[in-house]
């Protein structure tokens, strides 16, 4: 049973009828059936006309005071708040997540203090980096990009939706307004986030064209709207494939574009860990790669162990545990799919099935709790296909033959989000750690030490970024507040301008240099 | 007369023979005639060896103290002091441009300094931005992104060149080994600034693959080592074809490369301005569009005047004076075509020539000073044509109906380093700049007001950058230190890292947040 009119789109400070090129319905993970609400595909008329709405806003917008755009992201926080069941109810049904506690507690609680955190930073320029030369009478800032069209990912339904998460958050304490397209994962969840936005803006007096929502739109239109010489950049979330197709149409035409693709994730286990703390590191380990069915960015997709006794009992407690777990809800059939490839290609690169690689025994989509291996030397002999994205429940170990074998193989490793190094405490694999870190540290955006990836604090101190193909750009983050929002500016120069004629944050009495 | 041994390429720490794939002479471009010296296009193997020499150098640097680095830096611009006449001739002869006041006084004199600025910001980590957040035990820090590769630009032999210029000097002080690809119109130049370097690195005890240089590659070996998995970064200034294959190669496989390419640097020249002070601009105006025979990045190739006798009277005078200066050398025979071609591209899409668009009547590689005229309806009509950058001595006036059209006609413009606005002291053209200055600001990476846009100090607040196609990110500067260094960085964070194992600067006492 569904609707029979689409839901509107909210484009130029109007919700209204899309330009509808076809309709889709999102599906209830849990169970595989389809939801009733009915969302447009938009027609690139739709696109165009958001593209106006924004480059008029972000003309607005220009030198806005940080206390507005506080002002406005404070009043959304606040609505989130208000409607948090609800919000938590409608994701809960899209995603198959738990209403309680991951998306009300965790996750929604998350998004509401990224804004309000991003609302902080825009009261204090000294992220824009001023710098006020008076010898030379030259003084640059950072100021905001341009409107900024944001894709949100599958997996984070509310703290990295495009109308509401992280790159939101981000982009318009930075001063840009922005253009999300919903995931089509979870459409009604972005309606009603883009209802708080839009109530937000318009109570606090935001440009029109300020928050602007799309539901759908053909493939050919999403590479010609961030390549469009309207829009300041955009940030995507999301699959490798999709990705490259966006970033390849931005950068031919030298369009900023921040990308979160693929991560494995590496988790070094040095012996002297395994030998001291097995069991922890086998727990910690099973929650880790199977929280939320395994559908972090920052899973621990690839184990790196030494061989030896203390490994195969290592690999033999992780299956066992892995087998005993609840074969959590994937997010989509296609998620479901995804998986299965991905784990079929590491099994035709030489891994050997320890657990699961099969569908799991209930309702919805879900596959079983997954573990792989393969040697050292297999690894290096064939890195791409062995690291290869299993997007869910599944994680490949890789058995070194000693600890000297370990750097040589991490330097087959592509760029990550994270990487983990597990080391003694009593001081025994110190001689080791060295090589392995320094190998490690210059593929990865984060390192970890006795400590799993997959929480990604909001601190200012926090990297969720690292080299490609984890994202497009080694030097930008998209988690941790302000460095975040650097993302979604440009270098500012002003040379010879008349001080009236200056921005605010550069017409101050204090001198900054560097 | 050519050498009959091409000269050595310094690779790994060593001169030695290159594996040629072919070779070439520099001419003189004062005269036309072929240079005494032969040079090597190095085989793709010479790439392959210095690119594993870099990233062992790199992984030697990776924790090498600010000192360090500064030591380096500082010994390398003393020698470059030492030998700062045989410098300066050697370039002339290469370019054309006088020894003095040109390469010795102005250039050189750069040069040295910024070595020596980018030595005193090795010495003070705060431009890394190091975050210490005691409460998650997160801290990040900018660190260098690895090796990197420079490629100089014709137009400034010394103070851009890929072995000595800002990029080189951003990149060291950032703690990343160089190598550098000479230009093929001045080798004998690189050569002798990467014996200095050469020497600097021996004396200062740096690894072997520190500095290294290449004097040419094939095609496709350029967009084969821009995209390497042992690369860290890229860096171009150069013509828009070139930098745009290399673009492609580094982008498609998520590699940071930093580009300076093309830039017309428009000039809006109020009428108050030119009511006020016609004499004076177009003084200023001939000055700097002429100065190094209009090779500069920021040469003003495209002014802005609304139509009136006061700007006939403007271009008369202009006219005048383009035709009485003398018309300088250019750098080489394909700088002399290409403007040809660029001045044939804008007068076939509508231009008229006010003056000259013909070759000079000297010896050597030269084209007479040259002004074209379009309406601002033209203008409008064929944006894309007539932004062309016809690199050297030639400027391209826009006459537009009123100061209302001005804004429109600016809202053409692609993104460019600098844009200019005269305006009248006694403030008559106060009511039209800001809606001139808001469409031009977010066009370009610098706005002066009243000054002529050739001059780049090396300010900290300087922003040589801007929206693409002058670069290929607007985020990013390459003159003013620190910022330019932070180009050659990657974010790394460390998440419950254990403090002895963490880099110094991230040891220290004193909690930074934001």
């Amino acid at each position: 049973m569904a609707d029979t009119t689409p839901s509107p789109v909210l484009i130029a400070g109007q919700w209204r009828q899309a330009k509808v090129v076809k309709t889709f319905q999102a599906d209830n993970p849990a169970t595989g059936q389809k939801l009733p609400a009915l969302f447009p595909v938009s027609d690139w008329s739709d696109i165009d006309e958001a593209l106006t709405a924004a480059a008029e806003a972000f003309e607005a917008m220009l030198d806005m005071p940080g206390t507005k755009l506080a002002e406005f992201l404070r009043a959304y926080a606040d609505k989130l708040d208000a409607r948090a069941h609800e919000i938590a109810t409608t994701a809960s049904e899209e995603t198959g997540y738990p209403v309680k506690p991951r998306l009300q507690e965790v996750e929604l609680v998350r998004t509401i203090d990224q804004l309000r955190q991003a609302a902080a930073c825009a009261l204090d320029p000294s992220w824009r980096l001023p710098v006020i030369d008076r010898k030379t009478n030259i003084c640059s800032v950072l100021e905001p990009i341009g409107p900024t069209a944001v894709f949100g990912p599958n997996n984070f339904p509310l703290a990295f939706n495009g109308i509401a998460g992280g790159d939101f958050a981000a982009a318009v304490a930075a001063g840009n307004p922005v253009l999300a397209k919903a995931h089509s994962s979870h459409p009604a969840t972005c309606r009603l986030l883009a209802r708080c936005a839009h109530e937000a803006a318009v109570a606090t007096g935001m440009p029109p064209g300020t928050v602007q929502l799309i539901y759908g739109m053909k493939r050919e239109d999403g590479t010609r709207m961030v390549s469009d010489p309207r829009l300041g950049a955009a940030a995507f979330t999301g699959s490798r494939t999709a990705g490259m197709s966006l970033k390849h149409a931005a950068d031919a035409v030298g369009k900023p574009i921040y990308l979160e693709m693929s991560s494995v994730n590496p988790v070094v286990i040095l012996p002297g860990a395994l030998a001291e703390r097995a069991e922890e590191v086998v727990t910690e380990l099973t929650t880790s790669a199977l929280m939320g069915t395994g559908q972090f960015c920052t899973n621990p997709g690839l184990v790196f162990l030494v061989e030896g006794q203390a490994t195969e009992g290592f690999l033999k407690a992780l299956a066992e545990k892995y087998a005993a777990s609840p074969c959590g809800t994937l997010l989509s059939k296609g998620t479901m799919t995804g998986l299965d490839e991905g784990i079929q290609t590491i099994v035709k690169a030489g891994a050997s099935v320890v657990t699961g690689a099969k569908p799991a025994d209930r309702a919805g989509y879900a596959w079983s709790n997954t573990l792989l291996r393969v040697t050292g030397e297999q690894f290096v002999k064939n890195p791409v296909a062995l690291q290869t994205e299993a997007f869910g429940n599944a994680t490949l170990a890789v058995v070194v033959k000693n600890t000297g074998e370990l750097a040589k193989a991490l330097r087959h490793c592509e760029g990550n989000l994270t990487g983990c190094i597990y080391s003694a405490k009593d001081g025994r694999d110190d001689e080791h750690y060295p090589a392995v870190a320094k190998v490690l540290r210059t593929r990865v955006g984060r390192l970890l030490n006795d400590k799993m990836p997959t929480g990604v604090a909001v601190s200012p101190a926090m990297n969720h970024g690292g080299p490609f193909p984890a994202t497009g750009h080694p030097h930008f983050t998209s988690v941790g507040l302000p460095a975040s929002m650097r993302r979604f500016t440009r270098l500012a120069c002003y040379d010879n301008v008349r001080p009236h004629r200056l921005p605010a944050v550069l017409r101050d009495t204090v001198a900054n240099k560097g």
